[in-house]
């Protein structure tokens, strides 16, 4: 039996344990799940005799030392900053690694000894970052194979409710941490690079300039821009690149409305407010207004963020309560940010037999004996449940995958990387259509930038 | 002969060395400036025999103990990060100190050190702040003997350039350190109290958010709310006050004018534009617009921020020259910031003979026998040159005076203090008017929060 040790049994990892528990038997593989609470890995692998679950407080070394020992590759569900202790027993006693965050500077310092000691240590394969990585290589490489030139590069993924789940006026509902929905977009301006010009969007107007997207399965949608576009230009070789774009998938009128909650400032995580425990959701909403004892708070945001009488933001902001006299916010020396993100939760959270929905869509732009042209290329997941969601089978499945794949030496490169070699997205991406994560591709005209050339 | 050492000779100290010396003959004093570059004090003491220069790096410990020993009193004009070392050598040596600096938490800890000593560390003793203390206190103090509950608080003060020196159409010129004129309002919400009730601005608002300010002798202004009204309610012993703000003066227009900055995310300081050094002033300007190769640079930000064709935003924007194709910006790796403000020092930099003007206005609000009433307090000071402006007078005059009272023994309460108490700031403001620096007062109906009492 090859012995798979999966160190953090959060949401994520339903997809991943149930996909490795249904190949055990083929593939000879004993699964240990650990985690401090092992309660969602108990109710996934339902006594099934070749998983075991492990209580392991993963900050005591001797207990995760004994269970590394152990192992044959170790996979890391962790939250990111905790991978690097996982990182270093994976050195010392020589075991591959898998996980599905972003390589750290601290992760990044081990390459050397990694391939010193022949080690794979496989980052960034879960969704975003991950199946982007791996759908974008397999495009940009079949392009660039075909000795044609890339001009443009966009990508956009959204994590959504389920279209038959769908029932405010957002058209959204939290399907992953809402703390990082509140937060998206803060701690710097956004930044990327469009028909060789270098563009910057402050945070207070990333919201109102968001690009549409038509998708062919799935219809109409927008994305706001991500805070760093031009890192990815070095990571996919696509230097001298005229256009790379990396942004977020809402659906339509989603950032319209939420530019009025940064606008107010209840998007600020940096200060808390004065007695946020017995505060109203009206006082809330009130605090970031002008003082005016004659006034409506309702009248007094309409007019300061010009609200038109028929706008349906207007609607938008009722339907959440945050002009209500009654509710409270109940938490003690809050931020703005934790204020809104309770208020969004009562409204926004999935319901028992809600579906969640991952979008994610990729433009190229390349240039190929003097014609230019363009590819687009789009996925849909719809979740089954709320366990085998969509967020945990596209970040889960890639990682299961790249486990069993270099368990079985199908991955045989070594060092710290992420998944942008053939070797290791194409049979990936094989596996992942049998999963129903399917890209659907469209030749396009070549638009970039310059969609309607009338002057005049 | 007492002996004064001065240690710092930047542009504030101008009229502080020569208050000094004026006073040197009658007051037997001996002045010693110190300063990596005395330059600056030698034009102004022009060879005076009370007064001798010397050339300190403040880092060089056996230098600045030696010069600190000799010392009667010290007074500290670097830059408010530098003083603490000063301070400790202060206590060492038992040397009275006076700064114009906020109080840090490094020279708050020096207290009980410093009255243990039976020594005086004034700080806070410029002009803001400074005389923002003295005369808010002065009449705080007034309205409180005679029985009165304080209700509003309200303090203004802004560095301007004087009516006969304002020829651009922002009516503003930088009289003080340009940066911090384009990074104010940065680093946090605006937070403040009205009536009772706290209220936060964000950053992104802060300049649509001003108030209307109409002073007896100079006309209107507006201002725009600083970062933290709040900490004053403690120092000013205002407890329970319904409401508390300050800000900062500038001429009717400016902040709104000045929002188109923040909107584009001109002011930004934290991250480095790419290829900075050969960008022309258009191309900064075009970097924060969309994409589009078929209109202009001009009619993308009109449209962007909704500017009407006959807004005189429009002209401010022009007069700048944000718009040239051929002026460069000529810094590598420059932030956005750094790049606003060498574009507005090509404009707002005082011409050589330029005066500069400070404004300072309190509105007071207290209730007395049932009866609610309203003090204003209103100052202005034109500067002489570019040598005596009126910020050298306003910062550095109190703070010779200051001196001069510790070192005649008439100020005498120990401890690291701010000039909150009347035996610091009656026989200080009583001096300031000798030199033109006077408070007008008027005595007016309470308006607070409630003024045009319409409903329907």
């Amino acid at each position: 039996m090859r012995k798979i040790l999966i160190i953090g049994a959060g949401r994520s990892s339903a997809s991943l344990i149930k996909y490795l528990l249904d190949k055990s038997e083929e593939e000879n593989l004993e699964i240990t799940i650990a985690d401090i609470s092992v309660d969602l890995a108990e109710s996934i692998i339902k006594g099934h005799n070749n998983a075991t679950t492990l209580v392991l407080d993963i900050f005591d070394e001797d207990a995760r030392v004994s269970a590394i020992k152990k192992a044959d590759i170790v996979v890391s569900m962790l939250p990111a900053r905790f991978h690097v202790e996982v990182a270093k027993d994976c050195v010392t006693f020589k075991k591959n690694m898998v996980t599905a965050s972003y390589i750290s500077d601290e992760m990044k310092a081990l390459d050397a000894e990694v391939k010193k000691e022949g080690l794979i240590f496989m980052n960034e394969v879960g969704l975003d970052p991950g199946i982007d990585h791996m759908s974008a290589m397999k495009v940009i490489d079949r392009i660039r194979d075909n000795n044609a030139k890339m001009l443009l590069f966009e990508s956009f993924t959204g994590g959504l409710v389920a279209p038959e789940s769908d029932t405010n006026l957002w058209n959204y509902k939290f399907t992953w941490n809402p703390r990082n929905v509140v937060l998206a977009g803060q701690g710097g301006a956004a930044k990327f690079i469009q028909e060789g010009t270098y563009k910057y969007i402050p945070y207070h107007k990333l919201f109102r300039r968001t690009e549409i997207l038509n998708l062919p399965n799935s219809g109409k949608f927008e994305a706001y821009a991500n805070r760093d576009s031009l890192k990815y230009i070095k990571t996919y070789g696509l230097e001298n690149i005229l256009t790379m774009y990396r942004g977020t998938i809402r659906r339509v009128g989603f950032s319209r409305a939420w530019n009025i909650f940064v606008q107010l400032g209840m998007t600020d995580d940096s200060y808390t407010l004065e007695g946020s425990e017995n505060m109203t959701y009206r006082d809330f909403t009130n605090s970031f207004l002008a003082y005016n004892p004659n006034d409506s708070v309702e009248l007094k945001l309409r007019s300061y963020l010009k609200i038109d009488q028929d706008d349906v933001i207007w609607e938008k902001l009722v339907e959440l309560d945050i002009f209500s006299a009654t509710k409270k916010v109940g938490i003690k020396n809050a931020t703005p940010a934790q204020v809104l993100q309770k208020i969004l939760m009562d409204s926004w959270s999935l319901k028992k037999d809600d579906k969640d929905m991952i979008v994610m869509h990729h433009k190229f732009g390349y240039e190929h004996q003097g014609e230019k042209l363009q590819i687009e290329s789009s996925m849909t997941v719809i979740g089954e449940d709320q366990t085998y969601t969509a967020m945990a089978k596209t970040v889960g499945l890639p990682v299961a995958i790249a486990t069993l794949l270099i368990l079985n030496n199908k991955i045989k490169t070594p060092g710290v990387q992420l998944p942008i070699n053939r070797e290791v997205y194409e049979p990936i991406l094989k596996e992942l259509e049998l999963h129903g994560i399917v890209f659907e591709e469209q030749k396009k005209q070549y638009l970039g930038y310059n969609p309607e050339f009338v002057v005049g």
